[in-house]
């Protein structure tokens, strides 16, 4: 019998980059890179069609590569940073369209993600893309590099989500499948 | 020959209540109700599943009200209530569908759309809904009350933009008639 996989798509949202990156995680844990890429939009367009661009990049990826899950990065107010409005309006996009196409989103603050692929919530950039390349089992960080961010984000939802408890939203037989499967590798 | 007028899509976005309001204004700058509501989306409900349902029921008034332009709030971080990155969040649903339907958006800050409508930038609710009834002869203020500042956008930005400055973006041929139209009205 073949073992189910999850396979998730990781969201870095973003106006100017907006990472992606689809990986497949199986019930052992160990996981495959699939998919990672830079959706772009130019600062010189209006942010109406810098939003659609983001918009339709995300289907793209989402209608090829299939995903079962997506996991958005989390934007907080506090970060205050001068683009941070940006940001959440391309968060707001990216779970749209997951929305659309049925799927289920979920969202992951930065420290939960650097603390699932590193073990440490204030690990760096340069220990993130590491510690991808490692899990991945790449040759070399993946390419882009601030895409690592994507699947990092990826990992760190098929890690985190246990067993569904009782009274969550229902899984997809995919997600059941897996779900179930990686009790029994668990055991 | 029938005087042709600007119809405004207004949009106060929020996550709970999205207000919702269209305006068309004439060249003299008088203006006429339209449309105005508020889509809801339930906070029960993921956060995919609500900026969702925002997108389609803004997709629905585009749909049948076919406005020229559409105007939504600028939403600031500094803001920083609880609530501030769902109200980005759908403020960038609201951009997106404007540019799905190959609208020009433009966004305006709340004290430039009180100036706009009430002559003081720091005017108060109460204030904004009386004008706001009063500009487009309404008998009572429109209906529910805090839709009236969707109606406030939309006016505020028929207002404010003048005619076209060289090298703005292409008006469409509503717009260029309605601009060319209110030039003449003002001399």
């Amino acid at each position: 019998m073949t073992t189910p996989s999850l396979r998730v798509l990781g969201i870095d949202p973003g106006l100017t980059r907006c990472g992606v990156g689809v990986v497949d995680v199986a019930p052992d844990r160990s996981a495959r890179l699939v998919h990672v890429g830079v959706v772009r939009s130019s600062p010189d367009l209006a942010i109406e069609r810098r939003l659609r661009l983001i918009a339709d990049g995300v289907r793209e990826v989402v209608a090829v590569h299939q995903p079962h899950v997506v996991a958005v990065e989390r934007v907080f107010a506090q970060h205050n940073r001068h683009s941070v409005m940006g940001t959440a309006q391309a968060s707001g996009i990216a779970l749209l369209v997951a929305a659309e196409f049925g799927l289920e989103a979920a969202t992951h603050t930065p420290s939960e993600v650097k603390a699932a692929v590193t073990g440490y919530g204030s690990a760096d950039k340069a220990q993130v893309q590491a510690m991808i390349a490692r899990l991945l089992r790449l040759d070399s960080p993946p390419q882009p590099a601030d895409a690592a961010d994507a699947l990092a984000l990826a990992l760190c939802h098929a890690w985190r989500r246990g067993p569904a408890a009782p009274g969550a939203s229902a899984l997809t037989p995919a997600q059941r499948a897996w779900a179930d499967a990686e009790r029994r590798a668990r055991r």
